[in-house]
């Protein structure tokens, strides 16, 4: 941390900063600048936030963090990168994986046809969700165990594991028992008791970042679940909140490649969410892996227009089928200026 | 809704969007335009978010809201303005009133001295965390239940009621032993489980927007408690997240009238949390009077450099009694053009 | 400036960015931490963004700055707040200031009829766009020197003095043989051949903040103007662009209070733009008032509903002159506890 | 557009605005819905900003715009893509294009040594800064003329046509003599003297995005340019502006997607400005080729950290060298669920 005193902060407000960065078990380094004196309090005590508040103490600018407050789940913190299996599938290998599924499990039909569909076209887990979280409280909210018991059939038929929403504490045992894979949504992110919890579970979880959550947030997100004993995680880029009203989110693509800078843990990310736009679903994904993400996860639905959930930017089918040949094409080629010379100005 | 066909739909693709507009228990309106056909279904059938898949129909551009999607939230849904009564407190009432106290309960010293603090400026209520949602694990957490029965006998030393953040399901019973008003924090505005549990709560709620949710999205929180059977919600303005850097949120003032325009809620103003800026917390405090907040909640700390969490943005006792004496003060003046003639060039 | 070295830095790499510290005329001071290496920047070369490039520098992690990139619109560059005056009106002095009028010079009618309006109401600028900065290539592009010559008219009539919208260095000095104060619309924020231009006009300049910039771009805007001879300068805050959507921008009105802390400038607000309905800018007005804003600028016209351009944020003259009652009235009062004993549980 | 009436709204008030609507050319359809009524104004009288107006009329709740407000750039404008030719090298063709060079032209060696590395290196057409847009006035401002004339020579000795920022409507004419490409930089997106005066030059225009511009908006940006008589634009996302720190910007790449959905112009990604992360930058340009731009422009520098300008962000050499390698790499292959069998659970 590096204490910013003020221009104008008195030899006895320094001095006051020197003795709590001390007290609080950091030793303190002072630089005397042209205008002002900075101080740097150096050390792991532990106590960073108590040194944050010093921005509070007379004479202080400003209190700047220098290092990541982030640890098991930085790149360091393990030699190489993680894999998470879920039932066999592992995410974060050499191969990117693709989960798709509906976003509400609707019916047995729905699913069954869904999940056979998505395993022919090449899918390697299935997604479908059982508790949903809705803006309204008049909107669908889900099948609950039915659903959970559909998706684990479908699951087992087709051999796709499955991954499916947990929104509240009270859900974790009976959708342990059902799902391969447990996933925070975007907007429990932040659920502390949730991580708290899921932090002690023996699944893999998928941490969808939140929709106005920062890379560093996202992380710390994390660290909650690997600090807590659990270290099969999967992040999920879906897209943040901005000004943009075109599309329902702005997929931020380059995050799925800085959290793989910052972090060993794999990352995968929703293009379904994070563009909202069926039609833009295709060149998301293909971005998606060309940036560097352990796969991607996409909503597929029979007949997307009588989705009870999400239907604008489910994938029908062919849509999925189409989507899958897309992630075998090559890169557009590179124009080659050598042979511009041929027709120069 | 409204569902805008594309330029290039053809008469079975329109024909398709009415036929599914009738089975949804609406009736189809249909705009022959210059360049592009409308339809328009009206009714109330509840079916809504099913209308809104017709996005995915073949030859559908958009499908645009046009009615507010919340009800007993809404302004209309009922006469005058709602009251709600913590303790004795009427928020919503013909006078502001202010929520006092410090981010953490960290000590029984710190939380009595700092009750009698606010009481004795003029706060009418105490705030103080007991479970704390923290970005980071490593962060300090709250002192749990030990904190709950400092703040209730430190309330009820200094005859305030007492209001403290609830983070997960669990934690409601204990809490709503103790506390007078459970807050749902910023980050748990959609944490709908939470929101079910509290709607059957006897006890008011103080709603707190989340960092990124419009306030269509805050209002729709609020509709869940409602419609869950709990009308004794109060909402709370906290600065929503944005790429300015220099404060830690925007506090999004216009959305404390906005809100008031389209519900019948009380809305009070965080600007603690809004600006984390002690010295803004002054003026801030006195431009969400001025715009009609029914109130402000205020972090109030008795050495804010040495808090365990906020201290930043905590004002000391001095600072808070002085941030009471500025609510007091008159507008600024506006000058007067008559008297310009005199001056005029 | 801190250059915070990655935990894995070499020696050589440490020496290599003290050997170019002190090459661009700075003092290199090195801490050396548990973890890593910080090595501060001290002096003013003024060759910081030099100094900034170092984050290129093999083995640096970041640099961090400290100090504020702003000199001459700093509030310690001068030991009062600065005080505009504009044909007789002082913009920064005791009292605050309205401006108002149409967001387009329309007609002789409209821009007269306005004038008197807003005149008798108490206002004491006139505002007019002559030359508008519209969205789209097809919508109305304001009469140019028409519109000119009619507000000066106008103004002279009444009394009162104008400002009106540059929007490229051609027009000023077109502009400036008019109009009393020249103002900088929101996108042309950062169109620094224009601030160039205008800090060589012998007007006061209102700068508007630009959509999405920071409050320090804003203000390092501004020092354009200053460190190019014109120190005539008023801020103008008139909304940013966020995720809401049901208002036109968010007006940030704790940026007015935080820039006026950073400051000696005046600093008004723009309640039409920066929320976009009318029902709100009274409201949003008395906010402004309220957190320190030295005046407001309102659009007015005699008819909204047939204006050119920003009729949903206009008000008619009734409308006008209910927001300068609104001004006049007090603060809501706070809730005083005392008298709560007897109502106690 | 469609005017939505308020739940309230009297018969004379619809009549009103139907009344309006005609008078404005267009043709009034009324629809009378469960709660409120509709109207839908129909035609094409090229009045639509009044048409807007209507939202400040008496009854009415909102009026919301069905079509897109662009014409000429639309896809639906042209039968195909355009293809934009610079000196030989067609933007927007099958190959995708690299535009490489310094942010800003420093010396005769700094631009050649760059010239003939990223030409070696495969790129297609030279950028360097001439004048340069900076926050700060103490920043580097570019050797303007001095600039430009080294880049042209640069450029025609490597063969490669040059791009290169104009800042204001003085400059088109010099810059136009050197230049085979002006570029409009992100914080002129909005310059509309700017874009009236290139849309009458005989040049090719880059048009960037603002750091806080819609899709929308961008593309109204290039209306001006098109309906003003230029046709040869290329849109150029480089990044938004979010609440993410750890990056420069938040680079959208989806919009570079919907872009070429909405409009016929090529799209190319600045994944330079997009991150501000030299480490990023190679992913970042995978991804914007695999999401379809038609190119990439990227900054290149013989000593990043020695820059006047953007130097965290510039590749040296050997890194554009391994860039444009990256660029040849086949995507990540996708898991294979068929070979799941063998080690399924």
């Amino acid at each position: 941390m590096i204490v910013n005193m003020s221009d104008q902060a008195t030899q006895l407000q320094i001095a006051h900063v020197v003795d709590r960065i001390r007290e609080l078990g950091y030793q303190a380094h002072i630089t005397q600048g042209a205008e002002r004196t900075i101080i740097a309090a150096v050390g792991s005590s532990g106590r960073r936030s108590e040194l944050e508040a010093l921005k509070a103490a007379p004479g202080v600018d400003d209190v700047v963090a220098i290092a990541h407050p982030f640890k098991l789940v930085s790149r360091q913190a393990r030699g190489a990168r993680s894999v998470v299996d879920v039932g066999g599938v592992c995410i974060g290998g050499p191969e990117a994986i693709v989960i798709a599924g509906p976003c509400s499990v609707e019916s047995r039909e729905q699913i069954f046809s869904t999940a056979r569909a998505v395993k022919a076209a090449g899918a390697c887990m299935l997604r479908g969700g059982a508790y949903k979280p809705r803006t309204s409280p008049y909107e669908f909210q889900g099948l609950g165990v039915e659903a959970l018991s559909l998706l684990r059939e479908a699951g087992d038929e087709t051999g796709l594991p499955v991954v499916t929403e947990v929104m509240g504490t009270e859900d974790v045992d009976v959708i342990s028992e059902y799902a391969d894979m447990l996933q925070v949504g975007a907007r429990n992110m932040q659920n502390f008791v949730l991580l708290r919890r899921l932090a002690r579970v023996d699944k893999p979880v998928l941490l969808k970042r939140g929709p106005s959550a920062t890379v560093k947030e996202w992380l710390l997100a994390a660290e909650y679940l690997l600090s807590g004993g659990n270290t099969q995680v999967v992040l999920c880029e879906r897209g943040i909140k901005t000004f943009e009203t075109e599309m329902r989110n702005t997929l931020d693509l380059a995050a799925v490649a800085l959290a793989r800078e910052l972090s060993h843990l794999p990352v995968i990310a929703d293009p379904s969410h994070g563009t909202g736009k069926r039609e833009l679903i295709a060149a998301a994904s293909r971005a998606a892996i060309a940036i560097g993400a352990d796969g991607i996860i996409v909503e597929v639905h029979p007949c997307p227009e009588r989705a009870l959930s999400d239907g604008p930017q489910s994938l029908d089918f062919a849509g999925f089928e189409s989507l899958m040949l897309d992630l075998q094409k090559p890169l557009r080629a590179v124009f080659n200026p050598a042979a511009r010379s041929v027709v120069a100005r």
